[in-house]
């Protein structure tokens, strides 16, 4: 089965920017909304055309409506597959099994990317690029499953196949906790001197980002996965017992955060890897057009591969600091041959 | 008084970053650390220069340090201004009292400014671009108050006049709570399944950011912070209690996400830091070495200057998504140009 010709229903940030990017691949998508408005504006941002004979049904709606349109899109496309994207997947089995979509046509399935803004206006086309997208192909037939894959690899997203027991305990800690304490930690602000706030920096605002998220969509995802999200807050609840016992304790203080950090270093990189894996290399450089290209150069000269990077300077500044991140390995080589070549490289000592 | 010659005293990320700013103002920069390697990257990166005469004897040390060195620098630079930038003031004035430097001699500061990553090699001169820099200017000599704010001017930084007791309860509320917060959502990941954390997306990636920052530098602000922050983790915890009660109450989670979503709004937007307002160019590339290299050939050849870039990619996947921020000239123009030469371009839609 190839995929030609798909249906999204919902025509929120997800179901847009899926169709956004399925349209930039060549693929015919009929974007459907209740909200006449959505609808509207997603099928005007994704060129949406309607038509027959649609290989895949995707449902990019809230939980709790799932229920009322499974057997709707089933007598309009039978012969489909079915696809689905919600947050929590225990729920969307039990929605399915009390539908006539037979389970085995339909793939439940969650893609690890989001904004903290919603909406169709909000939709981008790059939303998946490197991201994980969850599916559980148990039970599943073979081509459901083929071309669920082939629409996640199509949008530039790599598939972790997960139960869906297991994925719902996983999103419970990498997702709905963070959510649950960004939101806690912003409502601690409520009534502050407005000076105070004034002070407030990057830490404050990247930490509480995501409590600017959408109440209506978490207050269902979180209620969903109350079962996985019991213990985790109850263990959390013993921490900050215990924090605000040893306050005055500098060195269970500095285990904590010693722990945070130890905690951390475990989220994969920006591109999988895992950040502990990798090693940073400090060069100095002249700030100004082509030094990065010559870098760069010297790079593909020693055969390394350059993880990730970064740069700090200012446009005040007439030198810039770029960090490469490189295998432990590639990092000696580099290190050795940028030194021989005059680059000013300050490799650090762990 | 003007300010020609500053002696910065710890070779840190805070220290460095003013040293690097200040020299890009034409001050002259002494660099010094107990360190020889920070030491030796900072001069290095800031052109430090030693000489006598100092204006300013500014201290970017921890707190436990400070006693150490006040009487020193004070024999060395007995007629210079002093100015620290620890991040609990009411400690620093204890310290200075027990001092011989009189405390008419002495600003207490601390910029609202920082980096989950310390160390001279994650220094920037910009780092204090339109940032809050909190003073108390209480019983202190009007030349050493004109120094200390010419330095935070000339910095980019705004000047706040506040006691230093009002300002730890501040920073308690929008700093070190935070940080506490991060650090305790950041230890639930240990000991989680691998592929779990591949789930892990830009929010977990965000909330935790600050729980990568130093644990020597964190327990010391802590616990000479235990006061003000005792109060604000009484009120979490009962949030929290309220919350695991709650898990299957949608309305009382909406509650919540909105409370969250009121407090986060209070959180003032970025200040006019005009160098960091850059345009963003997502370019999806091969991700195979050399594809860098080509890519930065391209930016020289437009003659665009990249200010800033990060890399998403995943080691199961062929292809990267690459982002550089330019300003929003050189944005037009290297998109522009890279389009003409078949690169994979993605310029935002708004």
């Amino acid at each position: 089965m190839t995929l030609s010709r798909i249906r999204i229903v919902g025509s929120g940030l997800i179901g847009t920017s899926i169709g956004l990017a399925a349209v930039a691949q060549g693929i015919t998508v009929d974007m459907v909304d209740v909200d006449p408005r959505a609808q509207s504006l997603a099928r005007d941002l994704v060129k949406s055309k309607t038509g027959e004979e649609i290989d895949l049904v995707l449902f990019a709606i809230p939980l709790g409506a799932l229920g009322t349109v499974l057997n709707s899109e089933f007598a309009l496309n039978t012969k489909a597959a079915f696809i689905d994207v919600a947050s929590v997947k225990t729920k969307v089995k039990v929605e399915v099994l009390a539908s006539n979509i037979p389970s085995a046509r339909f793939l439940p399935s969650h893609p690890m990317a989001g904004r903290e803004v919603g909406g169709a206006e909000s939709a981008r086309a790059d939303l998946f690029q490197g991201r994980p997208w969850v599916i559980d192909s148990q039970g599943v037939d073979l081509d459901v499953v083929e071309v669920g894959k082939e629409l996640i690899d199509l949008l530039g997203a790599h598939v972790i196949d997960l139960p869906v027991g297991e994925h719902d305990q996983a999103v419970a800690l990498v997702s709905h906790l963070p959510q649950l304490m960004a939101s806690m930690l912003a409502k601690q602000l409520l009534g502050a001197h407005e000076l105070w706030l004034d002070l407030a920096g990057a830490g404050l605002r990247d930490t509480t980002r995501i409590a600017a998220s959408d109440p209506q969509l978490w207050q269902e995802i979180i209620a969903s996965n109350h079962l996985a999200l019991h213990p985790l807050l109850q263990n959390l609840r013993a921490d900050l017992d215990h924090v605000i016992a040893s306050l005055e304790d500098q060195e269970q203080i500095a285990k904590l955060i010693d722990q945070g950090r130890a905690g951390r270093a475990l989220i994969p990189g920006k591109h999988g890897g895992k950040a502990r894996d990798y090693r940073h290399l400090p060069i100095v450089i002249e700030d100004k057009p082509g030094q990065l290209a010559a870098l760069f150069d010297e790079c593909a000269n020693a055969k390394v591969n350059v993880e990730d990077l970064s740069i700090e300077h200012s446009p005040e500044q007439f030198t810039g600091l770029i960090t490469l991140a490189l295998s432990e390995k590639d990092a000696e080589i580099l290190s050795e041959h940028l030194l021989k070549n005059g680059w000013n490289v300050h490799p650090a000592r762990n």
